[in-house]
């Protein structure tokens, strides 16, 4: 199975959003290689206005694109991404997997999402909710969908 | 708004999950009355059977049918529920109010999700997401959904 790199905008604040996330993590060690690597979330005034947005994501996009393995597959998590239930992520990975993808590369934005040409730029979208959840809740939601999608292909019993 | 009741089948076991639902509750509790009920989650083999699991579902339906208050809107979340995005979720949370509920109970299983009886009485039938996450992890999405609601509904701006 593909090793791994998660990529996300902005440090984890909330200790039990950070012990959730580093569980799964964890579990998913027992799989393959996982890289997580935090880039630089941009600041904001409290109400930016879209341009103010659009260039902090578009300087946001740039360390995302540094921080890319060479040669990844790149999924970007967004609300309007495609849904699929587990079991079909797990096929999807699976299929990857098999046509030699050895590096999957997961991106999740701050506060504003990611950068439009960055999701374009993407391999795919992907969307977990069509809710719109705090991005260090969605980190914890993609660990656990990642390594749900391992074990269910791994023929294993999921530990509930 | 609706004060809340959030019944749930089994206790939390994960201190970081317990923590992060606490923490929604607890700003909840800044918008309306918060009542957080568990009832047993019944026990089942590692690899149960269809009928095994469809009487213990059976079982705890019984006991949420007694711990739903009287009066109350119930909606039961599950996966082939209802899609909403934040926005629209908060839009119809707006609409019972406006009806004069006031009561909103929600319903989240245990590992095998809802008895099918319980799910049709519901008044609603929610889904979060295509994927099937942890129930434990459900419920601190749950919670921040509708904290979410409430805070738009308030007209506030989301802390996020």
């Amino acid at each position: 199975m593909p090793g791994l790199s998660f990529l996300f905008a902005g440090k984890m604040r909330e200790p039990h959003f950070e012990a959730a996330f580093a569980e799964y993590i964890k579990r998913l060690g027992g799989y393959t290689k996982c890289e997580v690597r935090e880039i630089a979330e941009q600041k904001l005034p409290e109400r930016p206005s879209e341009r103010e947005i659009a260039a902090a994501l578009a300087r946001e996009a740039r360390e995302f694109e540094k921080a890319i393995p060479k040669g990844a597959y790149v999924c970007a998590l967004c609300v309007e991404g495609e849904q699929r239930t587990s079991e079909q992520l797990a096929r999807k990975l699976g299929e990857l997997d098999g046509r030699g993808v050895s590096r999957l590369c997961f991106l999740v934005g701050g506060s504003y999402g990611l950068d439009e040409g960055l999701k374009k730029r993407a391999d795919w979208r992907l969307s977990m909710s069509r809710m719109t959840f705090p991005h260090h809740l969605a980190r914890v939601m993609l660990a656990e969908q990642v390594y749900r999608a391992y074990t269910i292909n791994a023929g294993k019993l999921y530990h509930k």
